[in-house]
């Protein structure tokens, strides 16, 4: 058995699909970007949700408290096919936290980039990664 | 400007986020796997539906219809932090597709893993990828 298995079911229209792992919840996504996120904006969501679940995680067993918090992913992609990610850029944004608490959030986003982030080690090591953290 | 931007946005509740490309649909993704599919099984939705499209496409270039279409992504992980996809294998279950448009099937899975999907080949070289193709 694998550890993760998904199921993608079209929608016999278009390029929609119902996704999600077998028994859990699901989502929309279209190849055309039109009635759910296309394959490769679902890609990149996977990768920051992947980090920024890090930085709640980590985050909450330093007792760091936050109002609230955004990743901003952008993504540069090869202009020929394969249409492969060549660079991502990850904005951290967090509101709200102590100035003094503001060094342990930029720790936490280093450990789930160098340690933790699942996501992250599954994509090409020549993808040039890089990342900025704003406080508001 | 980056090709592909998106954005994260914390629900303030537990590891709830609503994610999609600026302006663009929608998805929850939760990092518990709850609310909505978690970032690993996010990340492996968007790419089993990447290749998914790819078949849809390279399918109605070749005037190739079929009944229904699934794909299923199985992942195996790295048991320790990072838990990064070791392998992943697809599995393609096309129904109703005419004796002799199989073989044409077959050719798009093909074409997609070796040429066109830009989210296979965003990937670490070094997860093993396997396939299957059934029909029904």
């Amino acid at each position: 058995m694998a550890d993760t298995v998904v199921l993608l079911h079209w929608q016999n229209r278009g390029m929609e699909f119902v996704a999600g792992r077998e028994g859990g919840p699901t989502v929309i996504i279209d190849g055309n970007g039109k009635a759910g996120p296309s394959p490769m904006v679902t890609f990149l969501i996977g990768l920051a949700g992947c980090t920024a679940s890090d930085i709640l995680e980590i985050a909450g067993k330093m007792r760091v408290t936050f109002g609230g918090f955004e990743v901003r992913a952008e993504g540069d992609r090869w202009p020929e096919p394969p249409r492969r990610y060549t660079k991502i850029r990850l904005v951290y944004r967090v509101a709200g936290v102590n100035e003094g608490d503001r060094e342990k959030i930029r720790r936490a986003v280093q450990l789930s980039q160098e340690k933790y982030c699942s996501a992250i080690h599954s994509i090409r090591q020549d993808i040039e990664l890089t990342s900025d953290v704003e406080f508001e």
